[in-house]
């Protein structure tokens, strides 16, 4: 039987006086509570006490697109690993049948964050010492059913025994948060709290916009029939997020444009959305207006502001239309910043009441734009490593790339970033782990003291986060 | 006399266990066959038993641009260095002279690949203990000579000796491939194979694009009056590489662009390009019209699609003008990918029949848009770092940046891409230390086993290529 | 009392052989003088015998925007660091307020090239054992004022001390270079010497140009109606220059665009100019235009060519109108050489009279673009890690980027391009470090041997600046 290999001073560097610091700075950030401010867990995990998992498949594999899109590229369907279709077509229903393909393709995941988040939840989350392979799939299977039918493996039970202090899930601006809702009323102690993501009703070239405007005013109580209105249901929704927790927004956008319409060309461009008389260039000039407006009501309301920017979502079209979003299809893109970003910063980039959040998938613009905006303008911190650069060399690159213009002082520690919930303290122990390598290598080579270094894991790891997403500061007056 | 510094463990890291780790790794697969799948070699070294390489400036200088653009670029003109010219202008004739003028500037190439290869050659190729100097280079010169004149140099000697189990040379679409032909008839068995490279005929604005086409047309007994009989004569000629033990095609771009035109709009373009009335953009759209062909073609015919992307050729004029293509003015141009393949991708990308190998100049693409790429489409695969990259540390960055988002098994292993046959073994094996190398780094940090890592040394040294361009598969019915 | 960590060994790779060959190589070169061939010290600091440094707030925080910048970034407003208005707002003139400031926020350069210059001028420079903090500040304060105080703490003598061998400053072209007289006048044997920077003429679009125009008429004794006269100006300045001993010209580019202008058309663009009438385009096809006529003047003058590209100055608008330009407010953008700087290198890249060195903030031209071309034009050069790029790691990732294919030898050693004059001996030392550490890297791989690693140390710290400057060749014929 071959043991997952995860050696206490895994990822460290092997020479020894760097591998000793950094098991050492490791240590003193190991079991700090993780700060979990952004990511997509379902809410509804822990809305309901009894709430569960379900079969091994629908745990790690299903609802993983970084797992079903390696399988994928070596020409797996997507239906054989059981990846729900919207468009009615077949696909895979017996869960030991897609269990037994993951495994016989588990070597993919050799040398890959997913192959590192994987062992690691299988040994210290399920307690499954044994490595998968094509011949134990089954045994395997079986111990994990075992495992997620016992009430410690419940979510909140989970939620628990990972020492999470708090967990933002992802909201869209529609969304009536009754999971929300029923985790408040429950009296569970955990902090889940909402984020405010109102993409789909700013992109005006959304699919079905029109309906999202609909639950819109729904949920806000705002009848929408002009852009004031729109604002106002936009404020409403804002202030209900913050009566359920929330600390900040989210904005996913394929480039960072931000321009300032008038009111009247706001308005105007606004008016024929609604009547569905949109013109070239009407979408994207109303994005950039809405991410500076976002800004003005973050200024006013106190939420955090967070921007993701560069993926070209949905690429492969035969997916989209059987599989719908989220199919691992979504790909990076060129991003641009000191240009786009210039309208939003010389308007808010100095002002005390914003703190705005940039995440990229380009990794070229760190040093050359990020880095130097972020080092510079007050309001501007730089969030952590995102989505395919959320890996050991995505992490050393980062603080490479980053903090010697940025320092750490401007950034944000961690986001895992995840909907698989299994694998958040993976993430977060492999963050601590390249935090604490990354300093292990500055202090053997003399660039800061112990001192320093202990105390610069320690923000890494939990005070930056907490303090960014002004996570103890009384709410803002909700007026 | 200063030797060559060559020592059994070099370029593996320093630190004890690594090193002990990548030399392990490195001597299971130093002795495995080569296999070049792609490369620029001149087959009719190979057709003729007795040809020769020339003299040692033949062998080493004059054809290699990595070489005489260096020194070059210290201000020495290209005559000197004996590089033909086109245009009638007189260079160096001398050999000893263009050898002296080498063996002063060499120097140049310390920290390079191309020293590194070099020193390889002279010390295990040819046999010269000793450092070339400005001082030693008659004596040098004197001992290649003698050595090129025994049997054991002669081309098909060397290719035996060097293990290689196929090598793949780059022809043009209308050429006659008579070396090969007569390589086949001649009874050796070593396994010299075209490749098919239709750029001269599928962009429009190629300088002399009416020869090219009726050299097509001459070589596929097609008359090309048509964009239909143009297709039909593309088509037999890729049936005439493919008996001539083809396994695939490559095409040069500048940008990756691809697009679907209509039968009329190709027609239409293809005709006024025969009328010589091409239209502004006519020629990128037919180009890019003419990627999807190819790919559909390779679906038909299985032959895999190699596109190397993002060189600006000759970019010097005066050097075009006096000494023609390939003369070390080539450089390399920011590329994109995400939204160029779209097309392409969104019809074939999950084509079961197609393995599509894209090769880049521009290292942001391998994180950003390659390794996502590749990590999801079935039918896409990365080709290894390429041209200005072919190095230590471009391989480097290549594992670093592409290997955690799309794993090995979408990666191809090795491609020398050499025109100069006595750099292949110096370069493979500095592929193959770089593979030991990265993989002992993932060894000692945990992240993979030994078993796991002696599995993955084999893939990127042999299986990887083998299985990629399809060297064991029974050849395609030949329609 | 916590002194400063400044080991011997620092920042040097902790593996115990690369560490001894890195020390080891850092001693043969670390006591070499200094050349400074690119920088923003004030020439008026050596002209007077008696100048001085001013206040530890003006020595070591209001001048420069690396160090407020980064306290800036974290809420502190520039007026209260002392950063000098331009509109009248008030500042804080208490520099030992600003010195607190300073002190209190001094954690954040924990990591940052800034942290490391500083502690060096603390200890080394200005004899300061312990680590500023919150507690000590006053009282270090105190001790500099004492310092400064002392005749060996003149900017004369501190430039013997620090072992300059020669400074250049960067001069506008209409620049009387008054200091530069006084300081030649003066019979100071130190080589003070002036760079020609034409951008504010040669931009049309800068803000005062007219005024620029006419005190460059006033400069030059040239009045300038016409491009003719303005050609003749330039031409008489350069020769002003040369005769202070000016060896260089510097152009900052956003993009280095190249292009050549008919007589016609130029003479037409500044005759728009100078009545006020520009239309679009016109500005910067007449800078890309400039560029050209300064590479044909260094032609013929002699005086080396640097061009800084890629910076989108002031980008923060309302700090621009209350503080003026150089305020931490400069963001890179990406940048491209490969087409842009065709057209000049076309013509004048293999002309052996002249020199052009290419200062990048977009490191990803580093391998893509520079160092291809480099590697093959004779005339050009690539400068050192630039601005935000001058750090440990981003030299790490210049050598590593740029050196393989280019080679050392197309490279200029280093620039330290500060205003910080008593920061110079610590970019120095941290260059020498750099070097040291990666020959020491080749050195304990193999893929150089000792005396090459000693020769290119020797070379990268002093021959190939000292060359490429040409800083001993005896001045052009001054025609």
């Amino acid at each position: 039987m071959t043991t997952w290999n995860l050696p206490e001073d895994r990822c460290f560097d092997p020479e020894p006086a760097t591998r000793r610091a950094a098991l050492n700075l490791y240590h003193s950030i190991q079991n700090l509570p993780i700060i979990s401010p952004h990511g997509h867990v379902d809410p509804a995990l822990f809305a309901d006490p009894h709430a569960s998992f379900g079969t091994p498949a629908d745990l790690l594999v299903i609802p993983d697109h970084y797992v079903f899109r390696m399988i994928h590229s070596q020409g797996v369907p997507l239906e054989s690993l059981g990846v729900p279709s919207v468009d009615g077509s077949p696909v895979e229903r017996d869960h030991r049948r897609i269990w037994q393909l993951f495994a016989d393709h588990f070597h993919l995941f050799r040398g890959t964050p997913s192959g590192l988040w994987l062992a690691y939840e299988f040994k210290f989350v399920l307690g499954i010492e044994e490595q998968l392979t094509a011949h134990n799939a089954a045994r395997i299977y079986d111990q994990i059913v075992e495992r997620l039918a016992s009430p410690e493996f419940r979510p909140r039970a989970l939620f628990e025994k990972f020492n999470i202090k708090v967990l933002a899930t992802t909201d869209s601006a529609s969304d009536p948060l009754n999971a929300h809702r029923a985790l408040r009323a429950s009296g569970w102690p955990g902090r889940v709290i909402p984020t405010f993501r109102p993409d789909a009703v700013v992109n005006l070239d959304t699919e079905n916009w029109h309906a999202q405007i609909e639950a819109l005013s729904h949920a806000s109580g705002v009848a929408i029939g002009d852009y004031a209105s729109f604002l106002t249901a936009l404020k409403a929704r804002r202030l209900a997020f913050r009566q359920l927790g929330a600390v900040a927004t989210d904005h996913g956008v394929f480039q960072p444009q931000t321009a300032s319409l008038s009111e009247e060309e706001a308005g105007a461009i606004f008016q024929r959305a609604l009547q569905g008389q949109l013109q070239p260039g009407d979408a994207p000039r109303f994005t950039a207006h809405m991410l500076m407006e976002m800004a003005r009501m973050s200024c006013e309301d106190g939420l955090v502001m967070q921007v993701h920017c560069g993926s070209f979502r949905n690429h492969h079209p035969d997916t989209l239309a059987r599989f719908g979003r989220d199919r691992g299809y979504d790909i990076p893109v060129q991003t641009e910043f000191t240009h786009n970003l210039r309208p939003l910063l010389a308007r808010y980039g100095t002002d005390p009441r914003l703190t705005l959040i940039l995440f990229t998938l380009d990794e070229t613009t760190y040093a050359r734009e990020l880095a130097p905006l972020a080092g510079v303008y007050p309001a501007l911190r730089l969030g952590p490593p995102w989505w395919f650069h959320d890996s050991w060399n995505g992490m050393r690159r980062y603080f490479d790339q980053v903090m010697e213009t940025a320092g750490i002082y401007n950034t944000v520690g961690f986001n895992d970033d995840t909907r698989a919930f299994l694998s958040i303290p993976a993430r977060h122990d492999l963050w601590r782990r390249a935090v604490a390598n990354w300093l292990a290598g500055l202090l053997v080579r003399g660039f800061i003291g112990n001192d320093e270094a202990l105390e610069m894991a320690r923000e890494l790891a939990y005070d930056l986060p907490r303090r960014a997403y002004r996570l103890e500061q009384p709410p803002a007056t909700l007026n």
